[in-house]
């Protein structure tokens, strides 16, 4: 009491210092018409779905609390997936699920192996949980290192891996191969972040019922349309997903999002076309920019790719805002000092980029 | 590896401990016509107001990510509490404002004072931390203990303590005196949750100001009729909010139930006098089953109190479902032995169980 009368004491000396260590993010917004900086899918949601969720929603009471357990959804995602109803949680976003399998495993002590660079959430919901981050960096050529990778989940005996397939923000996959050996090898919870599975990379999900100690995550919030909802949910073991659950805060979908991804799952045949459409654009985007000279081009089987810029990452990216375009500035992550992301758009969007980025190249590389 | 190949080692081993000690929560869903077990707002939310929103929300492109911190709806909480802008954070419930908050400070070891019996969320997320919780009993007539409160949070040392006000489920309050008082002799964070504000119980937000260890939780969920969108907010001092954020998932609100609480703002006129309708029901209902021989209430300041039955919790319980009416059994709450929960409904759904009330009770009492 003596020390706190003379101000010695903050309530700040209550934070975990784990999580005062980390810097405090901050994304200050910058308004273009073309933003191709998040991995969203360009073409928005089709009409349709949305006048039909509006149209329910209209007649729901917003007052009442969604259920306990959003069992219609669970099972549509169940057949959608292949995979068993009792197997599958959903939340608020793929990031809620990280968050929940995160938390149902990680304390002080507990080493989680991740590649580096991959999506950021990993490490900054690992630090709060108080795990050690064993980083397992990519090869030169952006892909995954597998040998060191599972040498790495070994020795330090981590009790948990994360791999985003297709990686955020590299785009570089993993092969079931490669991970079937990973999950032989590994004692620990092999997590596979496929948010971009839509896009590219093979699909996992046969492999749950012979691994039990495989996880994987799924999203509505890039192929499907509904970043702005935030909707993720996770497959594995039913024995897993009643611990992951307990880590989960409950009625943490609400009524409308939930309503939203069950009316996209039925009307999957108005967005698989938007799909191929983003995939069709990659192609031709990839083709156009890797003619570019000073620009280098990794292949990525998501909706971005990175590109390594011969001029400085700040000049590029402060022109194309100038052209009213927005991409990710990634440089400060490790391998990729010079290096933008950029999402794939709607053909206008890229016809946009290609010419702008076209007229900053041949100006600066004179 | 040769453990593994004899099947020794289940992935459900990397589940901490303290995970796998929680039971599994699960709620039988039960359909009743007149449903008073969650404390919503009973008249819904006005349609005015959900008109405006869906009207918004289809002009919305939905697979755009919300704003990566919420400005507009943070400024309007800040208008509408009385504190500053940057002393605010919003999220994905009061849930998700209570795990932000315990995640920013419980780690293994750490202490955390909870009266007893509160709301069962904080007690979760405690343990899924690490936390040991200090648990200090409500009076026998469940009012607060405010004395024993006090000296358990010194003497263990807690670095958190949480007081629901009004408390769910009791609807007992702490008043300004005595929470300035726990204020002053507790080196660590008191959160109060005050979810149910709108129905009673003094504002504490003015106590933010000279309290930099002061935490208040608030929540659209309740009063607001926003149960089924899940928008919760936190009020803080700026340095405390900055490290609470960390530990909260970014774009954990969605763009449409931050549209709602927006618009439900703008809105006050058309809900203040619902509001003031449950509280005058309230009253009503409190009267009128304080006569009835076997019952005995307790005075709350929420939407919702404690009936205490002198025929078996069960009895009461199931007999309701019979007449359509679902009301939350709490015998398995320390001190609520022979308890229920009961909601304040609408008048017409507060008639019926008035009505149902009575007949059981002069069945049963005889």
């Amino acid at each position: 009491m003596r020390e706190k009368r003379q101000g010695m004491i903050s309530p700040l000396d209550k934070i975990k210092a784990q999580v005062r260590e980390i810097s405090a993010y901050t994304l200050a917004p910058i308004e273009t018409r073309i933003k191709i900086n998040q991995n969203e899918n360009p073409f928005g949601m089709p009409a349709e779905i949305k006048d039909e969720v509006l149209r329910r929603a209209a007649e729901i009471d917003w007052a009442r609390y969604p259920d306990f357990v959003p069992t219609e959804l669970l099972e549509r995602l169940a057949e959608h997936t292949g995979w068993r109803a009792d197997g599958v949680m959903a939340g608020n976003g793929s990031n809620e699920m990280i968050q929940s399998v995160v938390n149902a495993v990680v304390e002080k002590g507990v080493r989680v192996a991740l590649p580096e660079p991959t999506f950021s959430v990993y490490q900054q919901v690992v630090r709060v949980a108080g795990g050690e981050i064993v980083p397992v960096p990519l090869n030169p050529e952006l892909t995954f290192n597998i040998p060191r990778l599972a040498s790495k989940i070994v020795t330090s005996k981590a009790n948990l891996a994360i791999i985003c397939s297709p990686n955020n923000p590299t785009g570089c996959t993993i092969s079931k191969r490669d991970l079937v050996s990973l999950l032989r090898s590994s004692e620990g919870l092999i997590v596979v972040d496929q948010a971009y599975q839509e896009f590219g990379g093979e699909d996992f999900v046969p492999l749950l019922k012979d691994h039990q100690n495989l996880v994987i995550l799924r999203t509505f919030s890039k192929a499907m349309a509904m970043g702005g909802l935030r909707v993720g949910y996770c497959l594995a073991s039913p024995e897993l997903i009643r611990e992951f659950s307990k880590a989960k805060m409950p009625y943490s979908l609400n009524f409308f999002s939930m309503l939203a991804a069950q009316v996209a799952l039925d009307n999957m045949d108005l967005l698989q076309p938007l799909i191929e459409r983003i995939m069709t654009e990659r192609t031709r985007l990839f083709s156009a920019l890797q003619e570019i000279e000073g620009l280098t081009l990794f292949q990525s089987a998501a909706n971005f790719f990175i590109a390594r810029s011969a001029i400085p990452v700040k000049t590029v990216f402060d022109e194309l805002v100038s052209h009213d375009i927005l991409v990710r500035d990634v440089s400060k992550a490790p391998l990729l000092d010079d290096c933008l992301r950029i999402s794939v758009g709607t053909p206008h969007e890229n016809d946009r980029l290609i010419d702008a980025l076209r007229g900053i190249f041949q100006r600066e590389m004179q």
